[in-house]
């Protein structure tokens, strides 16, 4: 791109990213500065670390913004950058900034009084993590097995999202009724109340689970055909958390909807 | 979190995303290793800087998934996040991305043959980029100065994005009808239609602009009238592509749409 090439800051920029580490304040050091690294430390930004890094995110990045096609796995190259980003402060600060404009945003609706105004939680990668499968489980580099997955699912022992459980005990006491909506069938309806009231969520209105009569439906379809039945009762869906965008997309929308990350697995 | 604080691999991040920068291959060098930094270059990545930058991704994510409130200005923070993600690898991997899928799904697509699949595309920060203006206006810090920037734009020099072009040329070849569908109001016709020839793009069907008849109407409902009408004259619309959210929502809506990257401003 010729126009980005004629701005000089491409050389600073990949010193921007790449940056020195040091526990100690820098301003302490004397200049010309010499640094010892201990012995099993490598240096590991060479410039094609660093594209990796950069195209992992965009690919991220990509999938939150609903712009990649249906996949199925986690690109090969992108594997430690999954991890990382799962395991550190990037996805516990992204969970809590959706969590916090979700909130924000309950706070600004007017509510009726009629005890008729609806949020909607997603349960996996929403209000419970199943990270602890997919860390066993190469990050959704490995072709999603359902049974492994089911079996997982039926330890109930699903940890809690706590920016989720935040935002969810907000929006109870705000006054919303809340519909936990799922693509879990209803043979885990058990496991998944157990699971959820173990984890802290308490008071919600309604547990949807996929029974037969939904499958073989998409999840945009069955979620859209569930918030649609939900809106022919006369609740108002204001809000809607999921961590796909086939929790969030399709017919019957809430007023607004907030997409929580996940860059491990993807579910048309 | 006390799930993620169990995973011990915070440490280990924080390491992970501020590596040392080398021009040469580290292997090279014998260990312990000892770099000698010039004098003007100070060490920058202390843990307050780490956690700002983590915190403007996720911002910039957020606002990528449609998550954010309406907002006016960047967050002051991240000037110097947004800044190098403009000028920077970043930026132009994001745009090549979002190119390629548009392009792959364009692809996909089997032509009905009589030249009413169409696509869209928006203008600004789509097809030509503003940014030797917001580079001179802060990137999205100061405040939007509409008579600022309407002179920017009556000076029809607005760069071509290069990846939007090679998505529009192939789009084209593909046959699909070329809708342009932009915020700039009617009197900017003929610059813009002179920006755009000079920026490469040619043989569009239609380049719709605001009219009278649309002040006042929000972006979101802009554009949905104006798909509803290229839909009333039997055009089915296949793809879109803008940088806004409110380019891509609301109704008469194409089957898939594609988000470009733009972290520097918000248009309802």
């Amino acid at each position: 791109m010729s126009f980005f090439r004629n701005f000089l800051f491409l050389g600073l920029l990949s010193v921007a990213f790449c940056q020195e580490h040091s526990d100690t304040d820098p301003h302490l050091f004397p200049r010309p500065l010499i640094i010892e690294l201990p012995q099993n430390v490598e240096p590991r930004c060479d410039s094609s670390i660093e594209e990796t890094r950069l195209r992992c995110t965009g690919w991220r990045v990509a999938g939150e913004a609903n712009n990649l096609s249906p996949w199925k796995t986690i690109p090969e190259e992108c594997i430690d950058y999954v991890k990382d980003y799962m395991l550190g402060r990037s996805y516990e600060i992204d969970l809590q900034m959706v969590s916090n404009e979700a909130a924000r945003f309950a706070k600004s609706i007017d509510l009726k009084g009629d005890r008729m105004d609806a949020w909607i939680f997603d349960i996996d990668e929403t209000l419970l993590s199943n990270l602890p499968y997919y860390a066993e489980h190469g990050y959704g580099l490995e072709i999603f097995d359902h049974s492994q997955f089911d079996k997982w699912v039926l330890e109930g022992v699903a940890p809690t999202i706590e920016p989720s459980l935040k935002l969810y005990k907000e929006v109870l006491r705000l006054g919303f009724k809340i519909f936990l909506l799922t693509g879990r069938t209803e043979n885990k309806r058990n496991i998944t109340v157990n699971n959820l009231i173990e984890a802290g969520f308490h008071n919600w209105e309604r547990l949807i689970l996929r029974g037969n009569e939904d499958h073989g439906k998409t999840a945009v379809a069955f979620k859209s055909d569930k918030r649609k039945e939900i809106m022919e009762e006369g609740f108002r869906i204001i809000g809607n958390s999921g961590d796909q965008w086939s929790d969030l997309i399709g017919s019957a929308l809430s007023v607004r909807s907030f997409k929580l990350s996940n860059p491990m697995y993807f579910i048309s």
